[in-house]
């Protein structure tokens, strides 16, 4: 039993099985990209088969993974596994209905971000990314604090005007996140503007107000992680 | 009389205290932006009673870190004290008339911002960001000039050509605002362009103008707060 | 006559002097910019008396700043006084004929730059305008060669398919400068790419790399000015 | 033999000589400038006499290069004379048929490609371009593989929505790629919104993410960047 477990370890820390792994996803991908594409049906049994053939491979793949683990229910100690089994396991439910091929379908382009658990690069990407949320979090709060106190009052103000873009709350955030993106601005504060020609102040003190928090908080971090890296060396 | 007041300034720095009135100003929030969507007749009156709820127990949270303060008209020495207190007095103003519901719905709104007097994580970005604007003053007064005399000699060129635009220095001035976020500056230039084919000058100037003027404030600005981090040290 | 030149330099170095001339110009700039309003005619009259009036004022006060210069012509030794000396006599050259309004307007706003010369901390920002350019020299240059390639390929491949904007190299480079600026870039590439749906190679190679040598230049730049800073402490 | 080699060594390295090339390259980049633009016929002959010149100019010119190496196959151990080489022989191959002219034109563009192996400073700019690009290459990857799953999803949902833009999975990646340059894409999340009003969490969820990704990236590089700087002192 433990020999067996043994061979498992090898195999999941074989070059030569993440390089297959690897092979796979990417395959898989093609194909959910290809699907895309209009595919003559005499194409689409073959693609079935395909498509098949890799839910097996990944099933094979993770419980390799699970038994080398030696008490197996460690595996689900590292975040990154309980994300591959979850993907795995889904793509396992037998599907029936009308929303069948749909759910199908989306659940081979999820199965593409196992790319991700497999290439440590990627891995340490993602994690640098997650460190750093903590870090933007206050700032992303009073974001959105801002971006609501200002999307209600330009929901109370506008709302006649361009019920379209300012009919309620939710709307109105939408419009804001198109503005600090600099997106067609012009045209949404002119239209506005026709009716209320004083109507620039909302929306020039939004825009400037908007990129000095950007800028605070873009430096503030540069700042921040320039002084971590000082004091490591 | 003192044990009175001791009451008070342990009510003020209690969690509790200080969660209670968060919830409250995230409630009053949701209720404001709720607001902007259509709300059946029936509900009104609830929501009125709900608004007169926060007013009074606005009243009864200033009042309380007032009374904390020993002699109390030190709790004016505070900036952000007196940010909250405006704000409680204008929304105890009796209204009347037709404006009152917009005006007591933008008061609703405008109460939201005392949710950063409370967050003391919040009142610090407000703050760094108050100092860092005297650091931008010359470079934004600067700025203000260079777009008031580029927006008058586009007025006077273009006047005749796209007068909605270029009417004004005012409406010019907006424009020029619109071209340096780079919203639909090829279209607003290739209208001119049409009659003044040569009229690329003052458009590409402009931008590249714009350009280096605000690169040389964003690299002066991180070489000056780098500077003094790493003096800190 | 040496205690005459005295007085001069005691008026150009007093703060009031500055203060005086600095209103006169703000005047100057105002009046320039309330001219792009519609004007009562009956105003016109004074309008042009503060015209003369502020024409006056300059011609005395660079007289000032001239005399008071030892040897009188040490004054042209100073960039900034070559440029007051010019505004101002530009404006007295008398005008007559049908452009006369449209260049004494144009001159009036023109005269607005000196207040760049009276203060000394605009005089700084574009003062290390100039000092940044010869840094940037070298990829400036090759990012115009990069364009004109870029235009040149543009305008061969596309000039029958969207005349308007790829008909000849001038044009063209003006579509891609508005490329980078990602304004509408989008739509430009629609246009060509429903002839030749193959055509997003052009666009998107030269958006990448721009992108590249634009991220390239800001890097070089960003710690080439902290390394002097570093190097100065 | 020994002497004649050394007669092109001097050539090659004499400021003149690179004057000249430089000379004939911008010109030969005007004259394809110019070429865009509509030239009466009577031009068109002297036009092609100037364009033979430049091609025999660039044989001469590799030659003398060529020769000025001692071993003559070591000129090809450096890429840019690779580089100059392929561009030059590519020029001299025979052309005939319709798309001569097509062919010829595209040519002498390319050829302006070659002042920046004359140049040293454009040759540094590409080498540290160059040099960047494995740093970013893990990064770069990943953000294609995020593309192609959102490409994929994206395709996937809105497909008969609006097919001209989420068609296939090409046609979505060159959509999103638009909406990582924030161009236009409110409109194009407006489009899919009318049908699905909860599409804008795929939209909003992209960019942020994003965002996150760049902004992460490029600190990323700008850490490193100092660090090496600041190792070198």
């Amino acid at each position: 039993m433990y020999n067996f477990i043994n061979i498992f370890l090898k195999i999941r820390d074989s070059k030569i099985f993440t390089a297959v792994v690897v092979t796979i996803i990417l395959a898989s991908a093609l194909y959910a990209g290809a699907a895309t594409y209009d595919i003559p049906p005499q194409y689409i049994g073959i693609l079935n088969v395909f498509d098949y053939g890799i839910t097996i491979f990944f099933l094979i793949e993770i419980t390799i993974r699970l038994l080398a683990e030696r008490p197996f229910y460690n595996f689900f100690r590292n975040g990154w596994n309980i994300f591959d089994f979850l993907i795995v396991s889904i793509s396992l439910i037998p599907l029936g209905g009308t929303e069948t091929v749909f759910i199908a379908r989306l659940l081979r382009i999820v199965r593409m971000l196992r790319i991700i658990t497999i290439i440590p690069d990627f891995r340490k990407i993602i994690d640098s990314l997650i460190t750093m949320l903590p870090k933007i979090a206050s700032i992303v709060v009073l974001m959105i604090i801002f971006f609501y106190i200002w999307a209600t009052i330009g929901s109370l103000l506008f709302n006649e005007i361009d019920p379209d873009r300012w009919g309620n709350v939710g709307s109105a955030m939408l419009v804001l996140l198109q503005m600090i993106t600099y997106d067609d601005w012009g045209a949404i504060m002119r239209d506005v503007m026709e009716v209320y020609p004083i109507a620039w102040i909302y929306f020039v003190s939004f825009l400037i107000l908007n990129a000095l928090i950007l800028f605070n908080m873009i430096i503030g971090i540069v700042v921040d992680v320039m002084a971590r890296e000082y004091n490591k060396d």
